[in-house]
């Protein structure tokens, strides 16, 4: 069974679950430290797009604490963020009504393999898995979000790093790749054999074409002890300084602050260089999700709720005659007549209108 | 010679306009109670258009004011407004430094016609002639402007009611137009043959066509007691309830507010019907001066100054690789991307996107 050719899981996998959650519980660990500028007017270093209520009536950052809000499955979760959002991840996670959570706050930025590391560092019992999620991605398909973590838990179990495959809907150029062995490790799971950096245009058409692909989605789960392990072997000095930062960390209440000469020290890397290329035992479940990294205005047209005419809106826009638009308000009225297949964004004091398939031009204007 | 082939005015005319200022000086009358919503959202019933700096640093209302500010030709001059912007009136003349208009502020709308019979009835000395201008229109070429005033002078003082026929750009729909007799009266002025309402299209074209047409821009020159004595023959009963609304207006410094109830009573009308096509005695002078009625968006984009792409762009505006828009702003940062043809206007709270060339719909939003 491919989770890739049917989405919602089966009776049978529901069946298989229950059957794990009695055995293993799961840490999530929410990744939340991003403050990119490809949502901009939105997303501002203040208040990143994680924290906007962009695709729902929740943020993206409680829609991934959300997902994982079934303790009898998931303990409860750690997030590592900017220390510069405490108060701003605090106020989020009460407004859903959570008040379990840990909050590891990153005196400065050292990319995701150290983040994580906090995190595995943070964790007291022994074989603790984690599932470790960015804060800003949105996935429409929960359940067979779910089903590919039960498939996933097995190899897990057995000290494999796993993640999560998405299953291409085109030829993007924006993603890293993942090439997938042939052969299936168990239903619906199958073994790394590399890599693949965001290609061209060419090389992703190839990679589609062959099926045998699909998109680095940034979304894993592996056992804490595993991960520093192979930490540990490939990248000492980045456990080493995390470790320090970690045992002089300053507590106060759920807020645990690593120490920010020793984590500054700290190597800046990607988990996806500083571990999963690492590592030999790399398992995906390639998975359709309705996954999307929001990376984009264009893809939150792509993912919005359209109306008749195609027009995906959001706050206070009145639109006649218009079509195939995105046209968001945080506040100010916007009113459209006759215009088609246009970005509107308002946001306090900016306003951006650019033509849809032209977001990424959004930089030119966040920079100054 | 005629004006609307020779805007500048030529040597001999300004001979003609220095013999003149000796013996006669003009009361402007600007008339600033309108309200409309062509501009929306800049223009609203709180400040409309004309108290808007919306075609340079200056308001349109003070920009009129400015165009008679020559107090050797010019005496002090009569601001007929909305009783609810007499403090706006008041800020935007103490900007530029006039302190000796005289208000006349109504208590409720009658239209021009009893507008213009308020400040007709204000002027205490006798044959005083009145320079009637609305609020809200542009006039680049001023020197064309007072040299038709100049030729026009002579016959005002001689009882004609006198106006300034627009040179036609095009077949436009949106205005009245003034059908021409063929003989000049004097130089640079002809006898009205008589007034055409907002033609349709077939029927605009076939006017310019002709060359004996201008548009009416609603301008008016005459004296103040030829124009009450036509009212006294064809409305009578706007001239009585005028007299009484003065007779018991409350006067506190330089404002005067008319009676409310005799105003109140008064029939509305415009002076084009009430007074200019009841009136034998008609001249006008045809010119060439820049003008515009700023009657729209597009308007504005026409006679804007225009960048190097066709972008008309007030205000906090940044345009990467964007032609031929209007883009204003009161206040929030508009940054636009590739993105041709379009009006783009932020007022406060208010955001209106559509394209050039169909301006009208902004009434479809400003109603609500």
């Amino acid at each position: 069974m491919r989770f890739d050719d049917e989405p919602f899981i089966s009776d049978s996998n529901r069946y298989r679950a229950s059957i794990i959650e009695v055995k293993v519980t799961i840490t999530p660990v929410i990744l939340s430290g991003g403050g990119g500028t490809r949502l901009w007017p939105m997303s501002t270093p203040d208040r990143p797009k994680q924290f906007q209520a962009l695709t729902s009536d929740h943020t993206m950052f409680q829609l991934t604490v959300l997902r994982v809000m079934d303790r009898s499955r998931f303990d409860a979760p750690i997030i590592v963020a900017n220390a510069a959002h405490a108060d701003l991840v605090e106020e989020q996670l009460a407004a859903i009504g959570v008040s379990d959570a840990t909050l590891i706050l990153e005196p400065c930025a050292r990319n995701t393999a150290p983040a994580i590391a906090l995190a595995a560092l943070a964790v007291q019992q022994p074989n603790v898995t984690l599932l470790v999620m960015p804060s800003d991605h949105v996935i429409k398909d929960t359940a067979a979000f779910d089903a590919a973590t039960t498939a996933l838990l097995p190899l897990v179990e057995d000290g494999w790093l796993a993640t999560y495959g998405i299953s291409p809907t085109g030829a993007e150029t924006g993603y890293g790749y993942i090439k997938m062995d042939e052969a299936e490790l168990t239903a619906a799971v199958r073994k790394v054999n590399r890599f693949v950096e965001k290609p061209d245009s060419e090389r992703a058409q190839q990679m589609i074409a062959g099926g045998d692909h699909v998109w680095n989605g940034g979304i894993f789960l592996f056992r804490a002890d595993i991960y520093l392990q192979i930490l540990s072997g490939h990248a000492p000095e980045m456990l080493a300084q995390s470790k320090q930062a970690m045992d002089g960390a300053t507590r106060l209440g759920a807020r645990i602050t690593p120490d920010h000469d020793a984590f500054a020290a700290c190597p800046s890397d990607s988990i996806d260089y500083a571990v999963m290329e690492k590592a030999d035992r790399v398992a995906v479940a390639p998975v359709h999700m309705g996954w999307s990294d929001v990376g984009s205005w264009d893809s939150l047209h792509e993912i919005g709720e359209k109306d008749t005419a195609g027009n995906v809106l959001s706050g206070a826009v009145r639109v006649h005659g218009a079509t195939g638009n995105l046209v968001y308000s945080d506040g100010a009225r916007i009113s459209v007549h006759g215009i088609d297949n246009l970005i509107v964004v308002a946001n306090g004091t900016e306003i951006l209108i650019m033509p849809r398939g032209t977001s990424q031009k959004v930089r030119d204007f966040a920079k100054d």
